[in-house]
């Protein structure tokens, strides 16, 4: 991969120039499956971008694991010159290599509070004034681990969704010092690589990807408590019916379209059928003992262990073909 | 359209012929929008269909919109021949010349009780001794309309997803006293058309789409209510995230295959989180008022009142290429 020069001139003045910090460069800390998905999405849309990993061996790992993934994308059609998109991808020999000039930097290190408390000094302490500091965490709201830096302004849970490089919701949650201009410039960075921000005013839990998922999840556990139906057969009521509105549409756009009037007119037609049900909603079953034995019982009778990770291939597979299939559609992903 | 005989001959042997009424033939009795639906479905598929609505003006323009939505399905290379289709389908002069020789007849009369109780025994009393009967309601119980019928075994809820020619989900909810065997054979029915059956043990209000629908979009109205994000930005977290996985995949697939052991390793590893996430998740905001009034203005600002028409048919078009591109990767539908 290439040396972390100037692509305007192949000099190397990073932190130097600002108009080169200011620049599509991009920090990838922590080099596992998400960072290396980071890396992609990065890369695909022309920004340089810097991987470090404190684990030697992960760090070596990750060019080749990208370029093959890079690869594959390129031969989904989903990508025009995966040769270009790799070089524009290189390994830092150092923390501090890694953010010399990066005008963003993607934390992606273990999902404890004790490893974010201790990396994030290292990175506020390194990273060029004027650069957004964004972790990965799904669960640990930025206020845990930001509030006593220097730089705490520019820091936020950047959430992707895994791999992020075919779905391409971000997550972006402030923490209450977090600033406006903070957040603003990582929704226009997220935007530029292609990727769909959402933009949360305050940090909750779970964010909003995985309180949406959790209130059907929650659902789908209680009908299959109450033996209401399959696990299957639940799962087809989602892929075969509420799924392919909403793998182009929202829930409020759903409702929206499902009324004459619009969501005003579905919520007067509608909202007490919903509250009626709601009412049913409120307590959740806990996913363990029998019941998680059953499902599982059942999801192994449909899928046999061993083929575990060829499904998950297959998932990857289908999450390409939809890609390219939203892409001929003319949305603009990736 | 062409009249209600034999295609084997040509002969009209309705209701003489033991073999005719097992054949595939189906009585759609209301047809409005979901009757027409329902229409489409079982022709293109090879059905004769039977049309009545006590509704001259509904039954005389039916035929008409069918032809209508065959020919777009042609169109976007979802029917082979529209024209034959749409010659499989019969507007039939009473409920007697409906329902006689139908093996299934499904009900799509408006929604409340005392229509439906008025109209079940007329379709029970003239329905061939072996026909199914289903009903499209999407919010009464068949104990409710169908109890003191001498044919209640073979009354049953079909519940289908509009349009159904485009989300091929049926939801098949039993009466205490629907037989197993009618449960059966509206399984194998659904599955001959096409549609993807989801066999219920027993009644739940709002069935299970509408549950799932319902789990989600109470989140949905509790972030907006805490002005956590736009009602835009939670529509993004589903349309670019969660949606698209769902759009071929359930929500326990989804799991199963989103930790190395499986969904039992998942309950393990992410239980704790969605438990305590859950318990915020009890109460649910109304639909009403001030929220909905805001909702309202934001989705009036992004797709204005005079847009809605149009939009509600650049939905069935992304529906249509969804199917199409189902289809092209493999899915049986339609």
């Amino acid at each position: 991969m290439a040396a972390t020069t100037d692509p305007r001139d192949g000099a190397d003045r990073r932190g130097t120039d600002p108009e080169f910090a200011g620049r599509r460069c991009a920090a990838i800390i922590g080099t596992g499956l998400i960072g290396q998905g980071w890396a992609i999405v990065f890369a695909r849309k022309g920004w340089d971008v810097r991987l470090y990993d404190v684990n030697a061996a992960m760090l070596g790992e990750a060019s080749a694991l990208i370029r093959r993934q890079l690869d594959q994308l390129q031969a989904h059609g989903l990508l025009q010159d995966a040769a270009a998109a790799a070089a524009r991808i290189h390994v830092a020999d150092s923390l501090q290599d890694a953010l010399k000039g990066a005008s963003y930097i993607q934390e992606n290190s273990p999902e404890t509070r004790e490893i974010k408390r201790s990396l994030f000094p290292l990175l506020d302490a390194a990273a060029e004034p004027d650069a957004i500091i964004g972790s990965s965490t799904s669960s640990i709201p930025a206020s845990e681990f930001t509030e006593d830096l220097p730089g705490r302004h520019r820091c936020l849970v950047s959430h992707p969704v895994n791999p992020p490089y075919l779905i391409p919701v971000v997550e972006l949650c402030p923490a209450p010092w977090t600033s406006a201009d903070t957040m603003a410039r990582a929704r226009d960075i997220m935007r530029d690589i292609g990727q769909k921000p959402v933009s949360m005013t305050r940090e909750i839990e779970g964010f909003i990807l995985n309180r949406l998922q959790g209130a059907l999840l929650h659902e789908a556990f209680r009908l299959a408590a109450a033996g209401i139906a399959s696990a299957e057969d639940i799962d087809a009521t989602v892929k075969d019916g509420l799924g392919l509105r909403w793998s182009f549409m929202g829930p409020f756009e759903t409702i929206d379209l499902n009324a004459p009037g619009g969501i005003a007119d579905y919520c007067g037609r509608y909202g007490g059928l919903y509250q009626s049900i709601g009412a049913t909603q409120a307590e959740s079953v806990a996913w363990e003992g029998a019941l998680v034995d059953a499902l599982s019982a059942e999801r192994r009778r449909l899928l046999p262990d061993e083929d575990l990770t060829a499904r998950r291939y297959w998932r990857d597979e289908q999450l390409m073909r939809l890609m390219r299939h939203k892409q001929s559609n003319g949305d603009e992903i990736g």
